[in-house]
């Protein structure tokens, strides 16, 4: 049985719709970052990072969105999450997902995050007002180079497509309109509409 | 045969030992960051990003290091750089990997890349001051709670290694002393003294 841990919201989504689509027998245990529990001991020994997600296994707890949303294909193989026969092609979805956490989360994170990488709060100002504009710059390049439509990787549904759709769920908050980048705004209507991913969110808003 | 793009110091470094350490039958070509040349028109065709590395395959080009670590340890499996038998060795293999790249190498990024996330001098020079804690943080947790020794993974040498390797390169300049963690510093000077990790090294320096 796995059990993901995860705080509303964040990039746990993507792992979250994964273990959906794949029809992943799991439970789930929500973190409450207001009383900063991702802090607490009883978390810190499950990851010492303080962040989400994490999914425990029956061999070992793993942290980090790309490698859990990889496991999760490779577990499932019968839910098609990855092209895992071809090797190049499963090294241009990963490739995606890592754009994804080291460049697109990344930019993110500097809205609310800023302490991680400076202590004034004239930086964490500065830093805030750049985020239209980092985060529209990742969104344009993703259309324009990276979503061949009408999945990521094309006509088949993978991981690459709940991680997009958790980060696009952060346009609006960060003031980019997602409708300059029409190919992703399809994405997001399409995702918007499986039954995993319905439920997923509506479990977040809960 | 796989075409290398690099640019000398950079993260490239830990693909160029991976595929040295494969046997690779491979070529490289150099960008000079300081003309810019990442972001020629001829470097934007093959990596849109303006970032390197960049390979270059009989199928396309890939970008990302922990993606094409993988695929480097998948196209050459006699070199078992990674324990590709084992989903879960090796969910926690491209773990490791996936936090270097979106914490660690952003950590350090901040020194020289701060206009990524922000426009003011005074945020740039609160960025540059935080590398040496922020830095540290990320090797102190490497220290207690990643790195299993002698090799990242434990026993088996993988493509964790020699990226880690690679960031740890970067200690010195960000102001952390790597003898504060023991076990990196084993791990640095075990590194070091490979064959493979020589070559490259002589080469990004020459």
């Amino acid at each position: 049985m796995l059990k993901l841990y995860y705080a509303p919201g964040t990039c746990a989504v993507a792992s979250h719709i994964a273990l959906e689509e794949a029809g992943a027998d799991y439970t789930t245990e929500r973190l409450d970052f207001k009383t900063n529990q991702q802090n607490s001991p009883d978390y810190l020994a499950i990851n010492p990072k303080g962040r989400v997600p994490s999914l425990v296994t029956d061999r070992g707890v793993l942290t980090e969105t790309p490698a859990m949303l990889a496991y999760i294909a490779q577990v499932f193989p019968n839910a098609k999450l990855a092209p895992l026969d071809d090797v190049f092609a499963l090294a241009q979805a990963q490739s995606f997902n890592s754009y994804l956490c080291s460049t697109v989360h990344v930019a993110h994170a500097h809205k609310l995050r800023g302490a991680r990488w400076a202590t004034e709060e004239t930086s964490f100002a500065d830093m805030k007002r750049m985020i239209p504009k980092s985060m529209g710059a990742c969104f344009a390049l993703i259309e324009q180079k990276m979503l061949r439509g009408p999945w990521v990787m094309g006509e088949q549904y993978t991981i690459c497509d709940p991680y997009l759709y958790t980060l696009s769920l952060w346009l609006e908050g960060d003031g980019v309109d997602i409708k300059v980048t029409p190919k992703v705004a399809d994405h997001f209507k399409r995702m918007s509409e499986r039954p995993a991913v319905r439920k997923v969110t509506d479990t977040h808003k809960a």
